[in-house]
């Protein structure tokens, strides 16, 4: 890895850090999902977020997926921040000729996740480009309680998920390497697991990144490091189980792409530990037991036989110095795989 | 004219006309320019505006107007409705080697419209293209008083905008044709403006398509015409007449243009004039007083000698039927402006 440092925060703290931010933020550059201001005794909150790349790679070409995750990317991160979305403004970019049936089938997209997160089309701007491009802004609020940042976490405190890892990735490689392994991807916006996450939760994030760069913000922001205690083979989805096995991928790499599940990541005290679990599954679902947060900046965490230690930005960086290019990628982690293998084989 | 529609209306409504709207919401499509929204006693306003076409056509190529023209477009539409800006959320999508420089003068040029606007940057989102885009999303408040929309305007009102008009137009005039007219632009939201006018106005809209494409609007939205009693010559700004005497184009063709100058075009009631620019002289402006809404669907003008009839999307429609070829709109517009003097000289 060439440097220690994320290259994502690098990049956002260079292009971002020069803005003059509003004095009544509750949130400061990189410290949650969305922008939260404290307004009549409530907090509004707002996200803008983007389909950009994945049309421009083709990764999504279903204008329903796009319409649908031009939705869920922002929504995913109003629930990051527990908050309630209220509605969105699209900012749209279509060749001027798009036809008809793209057309009704992006909208359908866009009214379908609408109508499952209960939020509307407030408005938008449209204009005419070579190519589909799309930059959303959803609208919401905390009417009580505190905003969930995704900082606060201790060492000692546990990880979660809402749920297993790693489809978003498997979906990937599916579109890019093997599109005959056909992977499903339809995320949706964690917003129900979230109303019981902030009343526990000291810290959270969503990983539309993906688990390994969304450990590497965490790490930068809150000066920690992981301990996954839970072998990673458990916490594959069932599309990245598929993927893992057919194309005979190591675990570590179905976490570690930067295109996410959509799933949230938060941390809980350890003397809360027992009250969520039980909540959570009173409210009817599991969440996923990753590990603990500790002190020291590293990641561990079990793949196949392996047992690895990584610096928190070492899987992410990978595909930041890939310079976008997906086959240099999977190279690189196979690359990574294999000085793993031989270190883990050359251990004491 | 190929259509008697405006075209960039039936475009919007194709694209959104087909989502959801939030039952709440105080405007329809296109009543107004900006989303408003009920909120605490209050209004909650919000726009999403992009500058696109005028980075991909060359028309912006200083980074420190592309950074002010990203905050001044989305806040002037604020203003458009009596609103108060709070803060905006920038949809950025740079090339990854973007220099430093260009970088420091975008952001500079940020921060300065920001703090000529009193308002921050909230947070955003980053993507890396091949070219610049920029989308931003501002979001305000109106604490009291309605809001005002495009419609509402009543046959017999009076129509004003916040000052002389033409200069988006004379700026792309120079940009596209002869650089070597030297005419600047820096448009500012008329914020200060719209205090006064938001208390008097039976509508508003901003002039950032330009004169005659924001006519066309309102004669669609309010089923109007408008009768431009004062001489266009009289409209026209400084750089406008500048561009008119050196390249000789004719005065309405200032106006013509969907690069608009971001003053308020707004009606006030025929009683209520005289109060009204008495405010505005206390206030140390005077609104430029074009003419008179009437009840039949056209625009009637004087260029020059002559007195023209047109249907009120008649010009705004000959952008749109260039398919954004420069050259080939202002042809249409030569030959447009041809068929009128030939028309005026047959007239009886």
């Amino acid at each position: 890895m060439g440097t220690d440092n994320n290259k994502e925060v690098a990049m956002i703290r260079r292009i971002a850090g020069n803005f003059t931010r509003h004095p009544f933020q509750v949130n400061q550059l990189m410290e949650a999902d969305a922008e939260i201001i404290p307004y009549h005794g409530e907090y509004l909150v707002l996200k803008t977020d983007g389909v950009h790349e994945e049309i421009k790679t083709k990764l999504y070409e279903d204008p329903a997926l796009i319409g649908w995750m031009a939705v869920t990317a922002p929504v995913s991160d109003i629930a990051a921040v527990g908050a309630v979305p209220e509605g969105i403004l699209l900012s749209l970019q279509l060749p001027q000729n798009e036809n008809e049936d793209w057309l009704a089938k992006f909208q359908e997209g866009i009214n379908h996740a609408c109508r499952h997160y209960n939020i509307y089309v407030l408005g938008g701007d449209t204009n005419f480009s070579d190519s589909v491009s799309i930059s959303a802004t959803v609208v919401g609020h905390i009417k009580s309680g505190r905003p969930l940042l995704r900082t606060g976490m201790k060492p000692g405190d546990c990880l979660y998920a809402t749920s297993l890892l790693g489809a978003g990735n498997a979906f990937a490689y599916s579109r890019f390497f093997n599109q005959a392994l056909e992977i499903g991807f339809r995320p949706a916006a964690r917003l129900v697991e979230s109303k019981v996450i902030r009343r526990y939760a000291t810290s959270c994030i969503d990983t539309s990144d993906g688990l390994f760069p969304a450990l590497a913000v965490l790490s930068e922001v809150n000066i920690v490091g992981f301990d996954l205690q839970t072998p990673l083979i458990k916490l594959l989805s069932e599309e990245a189980i598929s993927v893992h096995r057919h194309a005979e991928l190591p675990e570590w790499m179905l976490l570690a792409g930067p295109h996410g599940e959509y799933e949230l990541l938060f941390t809980v005290a350890g003397e809360k530990q027992q009250d969520f679990e039980i909540e959570c599954k009173s409210e009817g679902w599991n969440p996923v037991y990753l590990g603990k947060v500790v002190d020291t900046p590293h990641i561990d965490f079990l793949s196949g036989p392996m047992k690895v230690r990584c610096h928190p930005s070492g899987v992410a960086n990978l595909f930041y110095e890939s310079n976008g290019d997906i086959f240099a990628y999977l190279e690189s982690l196979m690359q990574q795989h294999k000085n793993w293998v031989v270190e883990f084989n050359q251990a004491p």
